[in-house]
């Protein structure tokens, strides 16, 4: 059957619960490419100590390793939250087909900041937004308490 | 000795050189703390396939690695070409002090493309520049003989 983006974006959010296991600000992304996943990553800036290491980096690294070819043309990029500068910018160099994002990232999301994706990329926003929101929300709130 | 932004370049400029010898475009970029080099990278996108792998990208990861913390915060990162998109939005997340660019991008540089920096960041352009422009020229005029 083919599969929507609510199923994938689900399947982004498991990865981003994942992260917030790890006490890591809690972004999933997968790529799906055909109906089938083909990478999946989540935000692990503080485990690896590394400001580059958001979701969309690991899975766009993940998704080139799978397909053995550096451009994700045919492929899907689902992430629980609007990309930053620096993913928007990885996003625009593999000139991924399609991007699906959850919630919007109003202070430091790409087109706040004018970031260009690749004139082919399409772009669906809003995919459980809800969801994805209420996610980062339980992540902050719970830091606040802890300080 | 206060080693200057020339003596610097020219070291990241031996980086690029590695780059042009693996086939890569050649662009080098090191990591400068306190007048000694933390780090250094150069574009290894064709060897990882992976358009993620930038220099500045494994310069910021390898300096965030040397010093077990992930904001640059008292260093300098020296490139040989002004940062693209990704490579800016990296930089704004490490909170560099300064960045040192040789050539410029016209093209798919992060000023014409509009990526903010972070505002603690200081900028210099325009060092050894015909330098690391040309390093650029003769990869893509010996480019277009091969093919």
């Amino acid at each position: 059957m083919q599969l929507d983006h609510e199923y994938f974006m689900k399947r982004a959010l498991v990865e981003a619960e994942g992260a917030l296991d790890r006490e890591e600000i809690p972004v999933g992304a997968i790529v799906v490419m055909n109906n089938k996943i083909i990478a999946k990553g989540h935000n692990l800036t503080e485990t690896l100590t590394d400001v580059t290491a958001h979701a969309e980096m690991q899975s766009i690294t993940a998704a080139a390793s799978a397909l053995g070819g550096k451009y994700l043309k045919d492929c899907t990029l689902y992430v629980t939250l609007e990309p930053c500068q620096m993913c928007a910018g990885a996003l625009y160099w593999s000139q991924v087909s399609q991007l699906v994002f959850g919630a919007a990232d109003e202070h430091r999301g790409y087109r706040k900041m004018g970031t260009q994706l690749h004139p082919k990329t399409k772009v669906v926003s809003g995919i459980l937004s809800d969801e994805c929101a209420e996610l980062m929300h339980a992540f902050f709130s719970r830091k606040r308490k802890q300080h």
